[in-house]
C-alpha cells in the first residue's frame, strides 16, 4: 500500500461562464465539484492502476465534509485527519473559448501533529510513502522533515512534491526523491537550466531528483548518473495532473522494487508513460490504459554522460 | 412577526485578491463567507431593527450546512427546510481598487411544497410575510400564486420582491406589494420611464408598486395614488441590499398597520430612510440607528398628480 500524505487538500470548483467580464456580474451555466490538491490527484491514479493507495489529509469546515462525503463516493481509500481549519476550495472559472481563470484560497493546517499520527499509524501496510503538494501556513518548521525523519526510520521509500523552503527541508531530511518542475528547481537551486541544476541537488544531498519539464518529459538526476526520459510524439491535452501522475510512477515503481532506481529506466519509462496518458485524459487523475499501454511503447530514455 | 421567505438564498463568499487577471492563477489574499440572498438581508435588516422576523427557506448539501451554521451564529431566527438541492453560492471577487466581480451559481430548488408547508406553518404568529429574490429552477408554474393566494387566505399581507414572469404571478395572484427595480419594471410593462410603469402596473392589478430607482429614492403608485420618496442628500457608499432594506421597511410598517399604505407618506418616508442608511452601511442588511435616524429627518416626499 501506498501512503499519500496531503497537507492541503482542496475541493476544486469549476464554473462553467460564457465569456470573463472583470468588474461584472457573471452568470455560471454549471458548476462542478471534485477533490482536489495534489496527493489526492496521485491517490486517484494509484488506485485507478489498481494499486492500493491511502489518502491521508486534513479535512475541516464545511468544505471538508464535502471532501470526506465526495472521497467516500468515489471509493478512494482516505484516512481524514479533522481540522478546524476549513478546507480550501480552489476555483476555476472557464469561459466559452475555454480559457480558464484560477482562484487559488489560502490554506491553513491546525492539526499537524494528528496528521502525523495519522501518518504514523498508516505506516504499518505502507511500502512508500508520498507527500504532495504545498505546505499550509501552520505547518511548524522542520515538521516535514520531521516526516521524513519517521518515514525513514521505517525503512519506507519517501517521495517528496513540493517547492520552496520545504524542498529544501526534505532533501536535508534525507527524503529518497524529489519532483520539481523546472520552476521550482530554478527557484531552490538559481540555475535555469534544470539539467545541471538537478545534477547539483543530486550531488548535494545524495537524492534521486527526478525533474518534471512539461512536455519535454523529465531529467532525473540520480547518485549515480543523470537520464532523460521523454514522450514518443507531441501529445495534446491538460497538463493538469500530469506531474502528480509522474509521482504515482515514480511511488509504484519503488513501492514495488526499492533498488528501482539503480537500474533507473524501467521506472522512468513507466512514470513518462503516465505522465503523458494523464495529459490525454479530460481530467487530472483519470488514466486511459490503452492510452497508459500506448506511452509506454513511445517513451525515450537516454543516460546523460558528463553532466555537472 | 414577519415570515421572510428566501426561494433561493446563497453563501456569499468574497475572495479580495490583488488583481483580477483573466487567464492566469490568481492566489486569493483573504476569504470571508456570509448568508446571503435578498430575504436573507430583509429578515437581517428587521432583526437589527428589534422587530420578529423569521427567515424561511430552503437548505442543501455543505453549503446549506453552512447557511444552517452562520444563522445559527448569528441569531437570526430561522426555518430552514431541508433540500436535496446543494445552496447555490454567489462568489464575489473584490480587487485592490476595490473593482468588484460577481459569479452566481444557478439556483435550484428540490422541496418547494415542504418550503410552502413551512410557510404556512410560520404564519401561526405572522403579521405579514415577504417573499424576495429569484425563483429557482424547480418552482413549479404557479408555484408563486399558490402561495400568495395561501397567505391572503390568512388576512395577512404579502410583499413580493422578484421579476420577470415570477412578478407577473405574484401580481395576478393578488399580493399586496411589489418593489421592482427600475429594469424589473420595465421588462414586464415594456415602458422605460418608470412612472406610468408603476402607475399602470398598479391600476391593472389593484396593487402598490413601490419601485426602486437607486440613488432616485422610489415612485410608489398606489390604488389611490402616485408618491415620490427620495433621499435628502446624495449618499455614498455600497447600495447592495438597499433595497431589500427598503422591503424590510415596508413589511415592518404593513405589519404594525394593515391600512398604511392608504396614508402612505410615513411608510415611503421610514422605507426610504432604512434603504439610504443600507447605502451607508460597508456590508448588506446591516444598518446604523443613527444613519437611519438621520435619514428620517431628511426624505423628501410629493405626491404626483395626473400621473397615467
Amino acid at each position: 500500500m501506498i501512503v499519500c500524505v496531503c497537507p492541503s487538500p482542496a475541493v476544486d470548483v469549476t464554473y462553467h461562464i460564457d465569456r470573463m467580464v472583470p468588474g461584472a456580474t457573471v452568470r455560471v451555466a454549471s458548476v462542478a465539484e471534485r477533490p482536489g490538491g495534489k496527493s489526492v490527484n496521485v491517490a486517484r491514479v494509484l488506485h485507478g492502476l489498481g494499486e492500493q493507495a491511502l489518502l491521508v489529509a486534513p479535512a475541516g469546515g464545511s468544505t471538508g465534509e464535502q471532501l470526506r462525503e465526495s472521497l467516500a463516493e468515489s471509493d478512494l481509500p482516505s484516512r481524514l485527519v479533522p481540522d478546524r481549519a476549513p478546507t480550501r476550495r480552489t476555483l476555476t472559472v472557464v469561459d466559452a473559448d475555454g480559457a480558464a481563470t484560477c482562484f487559488t484560497e489560502p490554506a491553513t493546517i491546525e492539526c499537524w501533529p494528528e496528521l502525523q499520527d495519522a501518518v504514523a499509524v498508516s505506516m504499518g501496510d505502507a511500502r512508500a510513502v508520498v507527500v504532495s503538494g504545498s505546505l499550509p501556513t501552520g505547518v511548524p518548521r522542520e515538521g516535514l522533515a520531521t516526516l521524513v525523519r519517521r518515514v525513514r526510520e521505517r525503512q519506507l521509500p519517501i517521495i517528496v512534491d513540493t517547492h520552496g523552503p520545504a524542498l529544501l527541508e526534505a532533501l536535508e531530511a534525507g527524503c529518497d526523491l524529489v519532483k520539481p518542475n523546472a520552476d521550482e528547481l530554478a527557484q531552490v537551486t538559481g540555475t535555469a537550466d534544470p539539467t545541471p541544476a538537478a545534477r547539483r541537488l543530486a550531488d548535494r544531498y545524495g537524492t534521486a531528483v527526478v525533474a518534471s519539464l512539461g512536455s519535454a518529459g523529465v531529467v532525473a538526476a540520480l547518485p549515480h548518473g543523470t537520464w532523460a526520459a521523454y514522450p514518443g510524439a507531441e501529445v495534446i491535452g491538460n497538463p493538469t495532473g500530469a506531474g502528480d501522475a509522474l509521482v504515482a510512477g515514480l511511488a509504484r515503481g519503488l513501492a514495488r522494487d526499492r533498488t528501482a532506481l539503480e537500474h533507473p529506466e524501467r521506472l522512468l519509462r513507466d512514470a513518462v508513460a503516465l505522465a503523458t496518458a494523464a495529459v490525454r485524459a479530460p481530467t487530472a487523475g483519470d488514466i486511459d490504459p490503452a492510452h497508459y499501454a500506448d506511452e509506454l511503447t513511445r517513451v525515450g530514455i537516454r543516460a546523460l554522460d558528463g553532466v555537472g
